[in-house]
């Protein structure tokens, strides 16, 4: 099954179309991640200057949205896509969604590093940011990568780790909300912390529903209210 | 411009395919909506029943949307939808997606619910969220109305409730916080009102763009990221 390639249309303006949208999306999940990692390097550094910087650039995530969709409109009326096509077009228009989404909450982890400056530091948690951050960092790489090759394994993978990801969250809240028990002085700075992982953590989500786009391009099944057993499933089917 | 008919098209099965997802999109939204309700005054009476039930009724809604979704990639490859019919499509898949998450956070509240069973009520914070759930539970049922009737003004309507929404949450948020401060050992508990009134505070995000796709519908033209003066001025253009 050649999907990965689109360029199989009579009209060359409508491959390059295709490509442009593959491309873009590319680009945009770039800025999203890079948004990311200087999201959670402002928090863990408490670096002002580079938190002022992702709050900023979150209109240039935005308007990729609307650039690209925008494109995927243009497509849907003029070229009336089908089968695979179709699928690329959908797919697309519903993973900058999510992109846009990753593009807020690492603008909201960025608030939490501007609200530290002023707050003071947190007395724990950055090593659970640092942790988890990694993860979900990854997780959103490999989730684009997987768009961009179209690879099912990869796109397992994301959704496998995300499972790891809502348990090493749901560890540190219950941590989180311990100390600051133990230690009231620290409840806002504390609350900091827990704004950003649970920020993480919802990165985390947006970056497994984009390896459930490619799955649904690739296989053209629906699998995002699947658990992770009917994914892997569908992903690796077992011999009768 | 008779946009709110979609009865125009010589095909009589075609008609009948754009109302289904209307009608399945206003069901899915009362779903939604129900669910909030139901998630809000759970948490508010203490009520386990009725948060395990909001819980459980979480599949409907994400049924739903698979469902819709394929109804509307089905129209997408065989109807070829231009124009209003394409804008029609294009925001109902949009719009489910918000719904979905919508439904999430009511299950999040309903979870809050089902905790404070567990850790005991709260000393603070059921005013805030019976007022907040108030606004959020009518933005959602008007941004529904404003898409079943096409009605920008009250579309309007519900972006302008969102600021007033974010500014009153952030408030709630701080006097929490203020709170947790004079009475640690509430700590827990306050936090399961502070989740709460976060999952509201998404909610009422959703129901604004809920809104903001019958713009796009009606007016052609996406809003997403525009802010409220323009938003006012797309709606309502000065005369020069």
């Amino acid at each position: 099954m050649d999907i990965t390639s689109h360029t199989h249309h009579i009209s060359q303006q409508y491959n390059i179309e295709l490509e442009a949208i593959r491309t873009h999306l590319s680009e945009m999940g770039g800025m999203a991640q890079r948004q990311v990692n200087d999201a959670i390097q402002a928090l863990i550094d408490a670096d002002i200057e580079r938190a002022e910087q992702v709050v900023r650039a979150d209109i240039g995530v935005n308007n990729m949205e609307v650039t690209i969709d925008e494109e995927c409109v243009r497509i849907l009326a003029r070229r009336q896509p089908a089968a695979s096509d179709l699928r690329l077009v959908i797919a697309v228009t519903k993973a900058i969604t999510d992109l846009e989404r990753i593009g807020d909450e690492a603008s909201k982890i960025a608030r939490q590093a501007i609200a530290m400056h002023k707050d003071g530091l947190a007395p724990r948690g950055y090593i659970e940011v640092r942790h988890i951050g990694g993860h979900v960092s990854r997780m959103l790489q490999d989730a684009l990568d997987s768009f961009a090759r179209l690879d099912l394994d990869m796109a397992l993978t994301v959704v496998q780790t995300d499972r790891v990801v809502d348990m090493e969250y749901s560890t540190a809240m219950r941590e989180l909300v311990t100390f600051m028990i133990e230690d009231p002085r620290s409840i806002t700075r504390v609350l900091n912390i827990m704004w950003s992982l649970r920020a993480l953590e919802r990165i985390g989500d947006h970056a497994r529903n984009l390896a459930q786009y490619v799955i649904y391009l690739v296989n053209g099944e629906d699998v995002r209210h699947a658990n992770l057993e009917a994914i892997e499933e569908n992903v690796h089917p077992r011999d009768e």
